[in-house]
């Protein structure tokens, strides 16, 4: 097993786009009045399993059930009255698809949302029920950044990138600057924190938030084992592509290739990138169902896998873990809580 | 459907004990250390079902994963010095057991704890990972209160009953309190509120706990309509044992009787009773499934399913409701999500 000591952040290298503490603090007032302030659970079992102090970030009980309502409600909230007019179009797995169709519907914007075919059923169902048009595509054969520069080009409907847009990503900063508030709220200093990765706008994003207010705290990306863009372009210093993407269970985290916007953010604010497998989150589900009593989709409990399963060494240290997500159909969680 | 209008609770009877406003107060200063403030959430997609504004108390999200650990709590941070070298003994359905063995575990206390052997696995094995001793008991030719008499008796344990008790009824009523002082945080105030109700325990304290800071609000206790003792007696104004017990889904709520401390408070603190049926309560776990993405035991899901199924007219409202546990073996919660 892979054990990563942690060590501080390093701050040398250089971003060209990150989000100010101003800019994150006026991204919480602007979505305050339709985000939740998602509370910061603790659990014994997971202190004593761990040996450390770890806040859990239930994220998935946010709106729409996943952190993406941070960031799709920060693009919206920002368009012009003309741009409400022509409507919106996103490509999603799911959690950015159910986020903008549910901003949509709030606010009275028309929305339409590509999904991969095999995107989980509740979230194709959301993303219906909340009104907007989806349109699935094959991703064998479709290129979804190229179908929606289409249909916005035919329909005049802004794009809201899944992740690389700054006000998605200074969105996505509330989530960490929310926790570095409510650490501090308990009189105590966040050590190190670990967030679910794919694009890359959460990791992104809540670094900037946590950093912007406890620069010293260590953070860290969390990705599927076969997904693991992330980890391997830290580790390399430049963008790469995961070696191999053979499938997983976080139907979440299947960017293969990190943000050209975050990418360059998460090399200056993480410390590493961790991986995990799909039985290691499946134990962590499991654990969220007996202990936390918190439904978590697989993309959503990786950060939890991986300080279940040891992948850093948090010993005594004060950590945050985001559930990020939990949508996920019926049939599949079954199978996950049952599986031995 | 039995559809109830909400009527004002009415005072004029008298209960020979019920905590007063300092004795919760101070019961909520005593378990602060140990106890959870859980947090309140809100739903849209429940706001907009029951045309009412809802309030969920997450109390599934309490250590030991219920509502039970405030009484537990409550009572043995009374026990003398002596009563604690003594140990503790009690009878409980599962949740209570988890309470007190919990609460033993922390402060240092042996613990015995008698449980139906039908008792849902996860909490009979919970109880013993506490470390107390577990002695299972046939319902159809033993009496739970007798064996807990005789052990007590035999080893000089205190005996901490699940309900009738005044330290229990008060530790419950911090839930109340809480739920109180909650909703007043978002500068609103409650109209209504729905319980879990088997012995009475919950219904009773937490009732206080709301008219103590909120005398105005209407409270309704909600069983399972095969173990409807407390609305048989509130609306027979006297104790009465449930007409019929031909077995429910949930485990928790199966006493048939209301008890004797806790009735006469229900009696002069509830509006009325209300039961569900258990395709209700399995209605409500899905909801809660869906939704809230949390994890709740059928016994710990009847408020919500008497809301969700309309047995009460709460539109226009200002509601809240418990959710009282979440401890479900796995079979059976895999079940219950995937009924149609």
């Amino acid at each position: 097993m892979k054990r990563q000591e942690i060590i501080l952040p390093q701050t040398t290298s250089f971003a060209p786009f990150e989000p100010t503490l101003e800019e994150i603090k006026d991204a919480q007032k602007r979505i305050a009045r339709h985000a939740v302030r998602t509370p910061l659970l603790e659990s014994d079992e997971l202190n004593r399993h761990t040996k450390a102090r770890v806040f859990v970030k239930a994220e998935n009980l946010q709106r729409a059930g996943s952190f993406k309502l941070r960031g799709a409600l920060n693009r919206a909230l920002q368009l012009s009255a003309d741009e409400r007019q022509q409507g919106v179009v996103a490509w999603s797995s799911g959690n950015h698809g159910l986020a903008i169709s549910y901003v949509a519907r709030t606010l009275g914007i028309r929305a339409t949302v590509l999904m991969p075919q095999e995107a989980p059923k509740t979230k194709i169902d959301g993303v219906r029920a909340n009104g907007a048009v989806v349109r699935l595509y094959d991703k064998s054969r479709e290129v979804r950044e190229e179908l929606g520069a289409q249909i916005a080009a035919e329909t005049g409907a802004v794009i809201v990138p899944p992740y690389d847009d700054p006000f998605v990503i200074t969105g996505q900063a509330t989530l960490g600057a929310e926790i570095a508030e409510q650490v501090s709220d308990v009189r105590t200093e966040l050590d190190v924190a670990f967030f679910p990765c794919s694009g890359g706008g959460l990791a992104a994003g809540a670094s900037c938030g946590i950093h912007a207010i406890n620069p010293g705290a260590a953070i860290y990306s969390v990705e599927p084992e076969q997904y693991d863009g992330m980890a391997t372009s830290l580790a390399a210093g430049e963008r790469r592509t995961a070696s191999s993407n053979v499938g997983s269970i976080c139907d979440a985290l299947l960017v293969p290739t990190p943000g050209e916007l975050t990418y360059p953010i998460c090399k200056k604010h993480l410390t590493g990138g961790l991986c995990v497998s799909d039985a290691e989150v499946i134990a962590a589900i499991q654990f969220a169902y007996r202990e936390l009593k918190l439904i978590v989709e697989p993309g959503g409990a990786v950060a939890l896998a991986a300080i279940l399963a040891g992948r850093a060494n948090v010993v005594g240290k004060t950590v945050a873990i985001a559930l990020s997500g939990g949508n996920v159909d019926a049939e599949k969680y079954a199978s996950y809580i049952l599986q031995t």
